[in-house]
């Protein structure tokens, strides 16, 4: 291709609306453009990535045994409505009506409409188990789009789904799955860590994630070197850093702590350690006003707060439902002596820790010396907080690291929470009609892109792995003496790669290794004074800067193994 | 891929939905199922076939020198309102509000969002001439769809858009298009006739349509067999079939017409032919009513209509306005003594007939020897009808011939109606800013597949041309005692080809045989009675039932030979 005639364009500004590093690179690089918030046009270039990365979800997908088809992304309300989704969904789901009234919604995934098929052609054991995939636009309206192609609205996704006799079944092809997905990110040159999961509004139990670790990543992964246990931050447990106090229940004690309304500057006006303190965070859910107590070093993970409560939406209470409805003073708010309509789910950490200070629910007061069960009676123990640094592996004890990172891959054993509702079922060997069970596997196609240069960039910009670079090699005439060979050789090599790029532009020769190290071609070939001199081309490598001089009768053939084995 | 497990079905009952053959084939072949009106999914059946027309349409794309690229679906209005089609599109235009409350368009076409792009990036003729395009799903909200994936409401179009410097450069594009057209279609077995087109709310001025010759068509294209002449019929011009009345003018007389309101019973009742009949029609449109006066023997061709009044939006008065505004007599309306609100507009053939029956405007009454110009003035004189059997050629004065066919492909040359609206302009070579001249070129893909079955079927079912077969070959094992052995030859097959299908379904030989023709595969390879006494495999075509013994040592030649060269 050459690039004078190349819808493309770089950019030496960092845009402004760009925090991640692979935002600003993919915008600065012209591989992406911002059409309006979370909506994205993928330029030449930049779909040559997509594409390739689009060809290895097929390939390895096809391995696995997945048959591809494509579902409408524009899908009637009816489906939703039969899953209880509709209700379920929020806001996330686009709903619109056509020209005639009737309901629809922007696929945000297809579990639905997958299911109803399912329901009507898998209708015997005889035809299990099926896995079947699509690679298709998905739209979900979030509130706050992140990270150009990282969080956009309309993305690109390989959502796969599997229909199964048994739980035997699903575990192969969960397997099989798991191990095709290593494959496509290897193949990507992404660092992956597969963890434990929470499978949110998709359903099911039990479900893993892929996770590109990187510090920009929004989602947090906890891991042990030691026993290799790992899990995403939302379900990981672990055992807390400092566990059971052993000194003996003082007495409890009324103190002054005038204006002392956090955690932090309690922990300073008092010389305490955080882990002496409780917090009380006061939650509105279906079952009442609910306390949720802390140890002072730690955050409160309000999704296994949930799932210990059994409920299915929980929200913080507002000042005013605190101060009005209950009477408590906010800032000094407690377990101790407080409105029993309150419920107190408690931390196991705390349960196991001794002379707590705690709010006194009087403006300016705090209670020392407070011990649960003495003090004040848990409603619920549980697991309710996330893992913090310092925190040990619940399975071995070795330290905890807490990393971020970026999903990629997901994982989900959905059960029949589909196949019951949407009454896709099977006759058995015995003639018996059971459910199907299901699995749903997503890959989010057009965020791995991102999540490559993340992981592969320096102070020059992108670094692109050979498999997924736009052009492998990029053609660079340092001067008009040897424009002429770069043409010549340019047409040669046309005629063998559909990998190479020729920098024909007009500009000088600076501008164009700055461009090629801007979009991270990872080979430059440059017909320069070597070549005037020494009649050679030079080579050069964007990964490690390692220049190679070959001689013109040479290059077709240096190339292509360069090419293939970086 | 074993039939067994594939997300796949045969019915033998033709779907009371639909009316076209290519409808009811794919259907009861399971390539295609329908979620609602206009909204279909492509089962893995018929994704094979979609994705073989998406792969040639890519190749012949890039050959031609068009770079691909991905924009959203979702569509921002501001676009759209600034190039006018907000307000212009109609209703097929699918308009919503995201949860903030701002508008969005789904994607009919991409006009807006690549000149707007084109706008920033080519910004020099230099950069020129650049192509781009994408395959991708669009939207429009069809109020009748129709014919399945022919006219689906979402479905999967190739949109290609040109950029130039002048109409020099534009020629060359366009033309290059059309071959790669031409290409596209012969490789997918598609008999097509470009002709010049309308281009309807896309706009601009040159437009050829690619249509594919089918009896149940939506589109009638006007041909001369003697010179090529070839056009829509909406824009197809003609010679009458009997032009100028050589007769004296005789007097105007008025006659009793009791009950005969229709022009075919008035032809009946005065035993005259239909052509020395007028019939007026009255419109209503932005200049007020209009009275259009055609010869009996034609059809008003109301885009003709529109461009002679150069109205944007004209339609039909009702009964009620016709009476109650105009006070004519429905079923008695002509343009002698009329309202004079009433302007007429009348067809070319009118005003070189003589002595015409006409309505009197009077309940039963009918005038005789109408001549116009001098019983009536027109307002406006012009081709406002369509081309019918029988006329002729406006070239070569040879008879013209109307057939029905379908719309695959449409090239337009846009002018400057985007790029002058959305600042598409750059600087040439004298430094002067100049708008850019654009083309845009469109694949209706996912109505290729059926444009192909219109064309390529028979009483038993579908027949695939090779390149777009869903699977080339089926093995069809006819008894238990050969199965054994056409599971060794499916392995030993698929190893060497991913288009081998293997029928292990657990049915009858007969089923199979019924289901191959049906779903259309070009080659079945039969192991049954001449493999248990010969030890030869049968392969017999689709195309023309021709049958071929082969041993199972020349097995895969003969087939490799077969599948590349049909």
């Amino acid at each position: 291709m050459r690039l004078s005639h190349y819808l493309f364009f770089t950019s030496k500004q960092v845009p402004a609306e760009a925090e991640l590093i692979s935002h600003q690179l993919m915008l600065r690089a012209g591989l992406i453009k911002q059409v309006a918030s979370g909506l994205y046009s993928f330029l030449p270039l930049g779909y040559r990535i997509l594409d390739k990365v689009v060809s290895i979800v097929r390939e390895e997908m096809d391995k696995a045994g997945a048959q591809q088809l494509l579902l409408p992304f524009v899908q009637p309300a009816d489906l939703w409505k039969k899953s209880g989704r509709w209700d379920e969904y929020g806001e996330e789901l686009l709903r619109f009506q056509d020209r005639k009234g009737s309901w629809f919604v922007l696929s945000p995934t297809h579990e639905e409409l997958i299911t109803d098929l399912a329901a009507e052609i898998l209708t015997s054991y005889k035809k299990l188990p099926v896995t079947v995939y699509q690679i298709q636009i998905k739209f979900r309206d979030e509130i706050r789009p992140r990270g150009g192609v990282i969080r956009a609205r309309e993305f690109l996704m390989k959502d796969a789904y599997s229909f199964c006799e048994d739980e035997e079944q699903m575990k192969d092809i969960y397997e099989r799955m798991r191990s095709a997905y290593e494959r496509v990110f290897s193949r990507c040159g992404l660092d992956c860590k597969v963890v434990e999961a929470e499978s949110g509004p998709i359903g099911g139990d039990i479900s893993h994630e892929f996770i590109a670790l990187s510090p920009a990543g929004e989602d947090k992964v906890v891991e042990c070197n030691s026993c290799g246990y790992s899990a995403k931050l939302e379900r990981a447990t672990s055992i807390p850093s400092q566990q059971v106090d052993k000194e003996d229940e003082k007495q409890l004690e009324e103190i002054e702590t005038p204006g002392v309304k956090s955690i932090e500057s309690l922990s300073s006006f008092l010389a305490l350690p955080m882990r002496k303190l409780l917090k009380t965070i006061i939650y509105q859910t279906e079952k009442g006003y609910v306390g949720v107590v802390l140890r002072g070093d730690y955050d409160i993970n309000e999704e296994k707060l949930k799932k210990l409560l059994k409920a299915k939406e929980i929200h913080l209470a507002s000042e005013e439902e605190v101060r009005e409805e209950l009477g408590m003073e906010v800032g000094f708010v407690g377990p101790v002596e407080a409105n029993n309509k309150l419920l107190f789910v408690v931390d196991e950490t705390v349960m196991q820790g001794k002379n707590f200070v705690a709010g006194a629910n009087k403006k300016d007061t705090h209670f020392v010396n407070v011990n649960p069960g003495r003090d004040f009676s848990p409603y619920l123990v549980g697991d309710i907080r996330f893992v913090s640094e310092g925190d040990k592996c619940p399975l071995c004890g070795s330290l905890l690291q807490v990393k971020r990172g970026l999903e990629v891959g997901h994982l989900f054993n959905l059960g029949y929470r589909y196949s019951s509702k949407l009454g896709a079922s099977f006759l058995d060997k015995m003639g018996n009609k059971r459910p199907i069970l299901m699995g749903c596997y997503g890959i989010g196609v057009s965020r791995i892109p991102a999540a490559i240069v993340e992981q592969n960039h320096d102070d020059e910009g992108i670094i692109w792995p050979m498999e997924v670079a736009p052009f492998k090699a990029v053609i660079i005439p340092t001067s008009n003496e040897t424009f002429n060979f770069s043409q010549q050789l340019y047409l040669k090599l046309r005629d063998v790669s559909e990998e190479i790029l020729w920098d024909d532009r007009d500009i000088s020769a600076g501008v164009k290794f700055k461009d090629s190290d801007l979009i991270g071609i990872p080979l430059k070939i440059i017909v320069g004074n070597t070549f005037l001199k020494e009649g050679k081309i030079e080579i050069k490598k964007r990964k490690d800067g390692q220049l190679i001089k070959v001689s013109k009768e040479k290059i077709v053939g240096k190339l292509m193994e360069l090419m293939q084995y970086g």
